[in-house]
């Protein structure tokens, strides 16, 4: 939540004037190395320090008060005791300042007595609609020239790039500034935001999405400030640039104890769900922090891999089969050659050279037969990228390789990677290669891993973009169903009332009819032909089959009649006091595939889909996915082609394949009765049948469980 | 396949003296830089160049060939074309060389008449009983200053240290040592088999157990040499010394097609199945050239987790979430610490301090915090190992964390691995805390990883190590059944035999009679008890259902006389040539999870064993695992375990659990039987039904493929 301010943010990134209030001159302290800090990176706005304890800090005449300032400072940076940071926020927003970084340690990560405190600068700082980072963090900076701020307390910097980085971890952000430090990775933005009271993730994402020295964003979070804020931000910020994020942390114990399927499958596939998150937001996830920096390497080139047809080309077989392996591992492919590029190729090196795909140019080759046979490769059409290993022979240096690769990288806009197989990091020859637009990786595998996320962003730069569907449905009759419910006061819908909401929905069930007799079981059963499924009626009773309150497959009247009178006397022996309305009569569904579709409702996210094939697939082996409603189609799509079981799906040993198509509309149906109906918190379709191709689903049971009626005005 | 010599094979690793084949004073040729690298890199012993073009090379005396050497050469490095290589090593076998390694290429690598000369070069070696290394490899180093041997092409070696490297790839050994030397990284031997012609990774593996200076083995590989000579090489190795791996390339086009589910099952899960050999083995398989080196980092400290319980310790809570997260897939645990321990730790830790595990002891905290934190965590007993996580802060500097960490570490024997976050691999901290066997890595998830990686390797030193079980068989029946096969030139046997071998073996399956007429088999049906199953029985029909040749659920006389008509129709009509022998009427077994038992006969690998659960989880969702037989009950035990299915078995949804000790002996049943009858090419039990517990496994269906006879005597 962003307190005041524009979309860019300008007031935290680029100040024309900067007051450190808490600046000091004290060995050790925060407000020394960050007032020192903040000189020796080349400000070029105006720092102020602000301290009635000195009279000048590191050189820079002191104020000792923000009223004493010959010009409003347009950020303020505040270093004083968390009792003291309220008073200095509305001090700030009275001096003129437009955005305020809250150093100080002491709010809400201490307690209720802390929060409290946080509440007030949050109060203050709304007052004066100020920007607000932290509190709680370790600062901001821009390596802009033109703005030149390190308003951190790290005194070592790394150098200028296109990386902005976003930690939710003041401490880990730090270790990364030094780490980029030492391994000179350019960043251009960065933000510990700390408790974010005001500025988060989402607002961040916004405004780095401006920066049009920002090439890719990386973001360090434990949680999201708002998940489907983040969603709608990223989304947007992905169609521009890439977003790359490391989520830590695991559920919090304690949670409530989820009430049904999707519930349970919400708790236990929490991690799951921000994985479907992200996917739907096009944010890439990753593993760990060494990857982080290996992928942010190669996006922060401004390199686009325009498909996934990759050569490899080496002077080794061994480092060219890691690598074949680990783009086989990452979606890419390694078309194999024309026979005309094979032959342009083999014309000009050794005969016992293998070109073929990767291209293994054996050990006796020089640096210009990298040359020629890179531009060779990515003139040919045939690929979209190229990935070159050299490895030490006696006969090529580093160097001569690497000058060999610039050239054929001036003759061509498709990107190279590259391994130079046994050089450090740091060495001469990699330096010069990523100075240049050659991302340079000690491993062949992080190379590959490097282009292959490059692929992953372009095809979601290039996925087709359907709106969000938004089906006719029978409003009224879902009113009336919630309506209905709502004046009864329950909570867990009975079934026909469930069913009749997914109907307005759009929804198909199969033929059913309410009886209350054997006789009259077995008549509607000749209504609505054999076979037939009888099940008990009750809104008191939820698993019916607990109950023996479920008989499928009765194939004629008789079995009609003895089912009822057998599950009559095992569901009121099992049940003595669910209210029984009656038992409902239903065509059995002819042959299909199970799934589960259900909705769930989340604090953070809000309605959240879940697909997963019923039965097993989902109980046992958790093979389900999630993603955010409202749901464009593709999602939908996607979702049901993500889980591990959607062979089944897709038709194998002779089968025909399922209504897939049915199966997507089923699923956006349900995400648009999500979010147009808030009042359900949860819902499960277990099973809707799937049938074959052309023949649509079918719904079987249906669960709706309603949010407790959200009481009216304010609380006392 | 070594040619000579003993297991430690001295005469690669130490020889007293090299003659080196080849060498020259040429700049760029390989001859050039060998020799100058092998007096560079200190040898103890004599180096003798042989070339009758120079009359010294890099200073040292040249002799003009090997029978002017004034001592028998220990060891020959051959470097001439390959057409004269057989001859050199013909000569150095009468010189009195007892190994040689062939540097040169133009052997099997570049086609048949390469081959011949490699053959020739093997049958030389043969000859004068030398281990032969090659031919087309890097060479052999040793860094034992002993020793102090570098017979390769690399001027750049690694420092001296405990890591072994066996590489299939020399020029992805030399770009290994490259790093090596660049990265600091000790290493002990160093081994380019090339083309493997002698000396391969399994006599490798049992060498290297025997050189007390290795402490880790890591081996690269493209193929195994001898797939079931690894597995047993290894495992005797692992109970001495880690052995990680990469095994890269995949399956090579081409192979022949599979006949059997099992054997599509072993070519498609081809991988897998390095990845079970290597799990049988104890070996751990790495994805990538960096993990593999971060791993080998640990292990080269002799650094032992006794145990898989870890305490995370920091001065920062994000990168302490990191490194929990990445414990707990890595299948560590972090037991919450007792209150007594914690109040130990909290007494002296600021009051902010989050004493639970991770302890995050807040980023005010000195050395001297880490240093008294770290002993009370270890020497607590709540633990086996630490890690220790410091992030930049102003008030503490890495030097004196390292101190600090390393006076916590004389004071215990439990492993301390650390994350000095932001400082590079090669800072002086990092340097000297690795120095004083504190494994230490630029992220806190390699850290995690590497104490993964040890977990794994104490928990396969403290397997319970059974024997393999010898079950008493019938033989004789199983050799009558076998006899019979061979005798009619079967090579699918008909069902009844298939089942009679398995009953040799102690399968049970369920009663069953032969018949010939409706009326015997509604007789059979009476004395066997409905419900029955009717197969048709003839050799000539190995998919039964195919053909309609199969029906069940038969619940009275009536029905299985109408099933017998109605089978003995369509079969004739869908196979009119095929011979029937008669109809199988069987009972049909009750209830159980439907499981297949396979048997494969691979080339490299010998007999290997496939399981998983029958239907879709095999064939749709390739959920299976394979060993190689003989296997232990521990293997069968695990294979069992390792299907994401396994929790059918195991019992959900309040259904009874699944006799797996019936089928775990069942799984050892079908590996003794394969392991004892190589006849048998392929089997099938599929399915066989695993009952609950208690009342045992019935396999419904067997099929068994015999090899064709191997011709006796040599071909013509």
């Amino acid at each position: 939540m962003v307190v005041g301010s524009s979309p860019e943010l300008h007031e935290l990134f680029r100040p024309a004037s900067v007051a450190v209030v808490g600046a000091s001159n004290r060995p050790g302290r925060v407000g020394t190395s960050l007032f020192r800090n903040l000189l020796s990176a080349g400000f070029q706005g105006v720092a102020y320090p602000v301290n009635p304890s000195w009279k000048s800090v590191s050189g820079v005449r002191c104020y000792p008060d923000l009223r004493s300032l010959p010009e409003a400072p347009e950020l303020g940076v505040v270093i004083v005791p968390a009792a003291k940071v309220a008073a200095t926020v509305d001090e700030l927003g009275r001096a003129g300042a437009k955005g305020a970084v809250i150093i100080s340690a002491g709010f809400r990560e201490v307690g209720d007595a802390g929060a409290a405190l946080e509440a007030e600068v949050v109060a203050r700082a709304r007052e004066h609609r100020m920007s607000l980072v932290g509190p709680n963090c370790f600062g901001v900076f821009n390596t802009d020239p033109e703005v030149g701020l390190n308003a951190t307390f790290s005194e070592l910097l790394p150098p200028a790039g296109n990386i902005a980085f976003v930690s939710q971890s003041g401490a880990l952000g730090a270790g990364i500034l030094k780490y980029g430090a030492s391994e000179r990775i350019g960043f251009s933005r960065f933000v510990s935001v700390g408790n974010r009271a005001g500025v988060d993730e989402n607002d961040l994402l916004t405004s780095l999405d401006r920066d049009p020295r920002t090439r890719v964003i990386l973001l360090y979070v434990e949680s999201l400030a708002n998940g489907r804020q983040f969603l709608e931000a990223a989304r947007e910020v992905t169609e521009h640039k890439p977003v790359l994020v490391i989520k830590s942390g695991r559920t919090s114990a304690g949670e409530r104890a989820a009430k049904s399927h999707t519930g349970s499958l919400a708790q236990s596939g929490r991690d799951q769900l921000f994985d479907s998150v992200f996917a739907q937001a096009g944010v890439q996830r990753v593993d760990s922090l060494g990857d982080l920096f290996r992928l942010a390497k190669i996006f922060s080139t401004g390199l686009a891999l325009d498909g996934p047809r990759l050569a490899i080309l080496t002077n080794s077989g061994g480092p060219g089969i890691v690598a074949a392996d680990a783009a086989i591992r990452q979606g890419l492919e390694l078309p194999p050659l024309s026979a005309g590029l094979r032959t342009q190729l083999a014309g000009e090196l050794p005969s016992i050279a293998a070109v073929a795909n990767p291209v293994d140019m054996t050990a006796d080759v020089g640096a210009e037969d990298y040359r020629r046979s890179l531009i060779a490769l990515l003139g040919s059409g045939e690929v979209d990228g190229a990935m070159v290993i050299s490895t030490p022979t006696g006969t090529m240096t580093g160097d001569r390789v690497a000058r060999a690769i610039l050239e054929a990288r001036a003759a061509t806009s498709k990107p190279i990677v590259a391994c130079l197989f046994g050089l450090s990091d740091l060495s001469a020859e990699v330096t010069f290669l990523e100075q240049h637009g050659v991302p340079t990786y000690t491993f062949p595998e992080e190379a590959v891993e490097g282009l292959g996320s490059l692929a992953r962003y372009r095809a979601w730069l290039n996925r087709p973009r359907l709106p969000v569907r938004s089906f006719p449905v029978d409003a009224a009759k879902a009113e009336a169903v919630l309506r209905r419910a709502a004046e009864s006061g329950q909570s867990v819908l009975p079934e026909y009332a469930a069913r009749g909401l997914l109907e307005a929905y759009g929804l198909r069930f199969p033929g059913s009819e309410l009886v209350r007799s054997a006789e009259e079981a077995a008549a509607a059963a000749g209504r609505l032909g054999y076979p037939v499924v009888l099940k008990v009626a009750s809104p008191d009773i939820s698993h019916k089959t607990d109950v023996g309150g479920v008989a499928v497959g009765l194939a004629d009247a008789a079995s009609v009649r003895a089912a009822f009178q057998r599950m009559d006397r095992q569901v009121r022996a099992a049940a003595p006091t669910a209210r029984i309305d009656g038992y409902e009569v239903e065509s059995q569904v002819p042959g299909g595939k199970e799934v589960l579709v259900g909705v769930q409702r989340d604090p953070n996210f809000g309605p959240i889909v879940v697909f997963g094939l019923g039965g097993i697939y989902v109980e046992v082996l958790k093979d389900v996915t999630f993603r955010l409603a409202p749901m464009r189609p593709l999602s939908a799509q996607h979702m049901v082609e993500s889980v591990r079981a959607y062979p089944l799906l897709a038709g194998v040993r002779g089968e025909p394949p399922s209504d897939v198509a049915a199966l997507v509309e089923a699923i956006e149906r349900v995400s648009q009765l999500a979010v147009e109906r808030p009042e359900v918190s949860e819902l499960d379709l277990n099973p809707l049948i799937v049938r074959p191709a052309g023949q649509g689903v079918v719904a079987v049971d249906a669960r709706v469980v309603l949010a407790p009626p959200s009481r009216s005005g304010p609380s006392p």
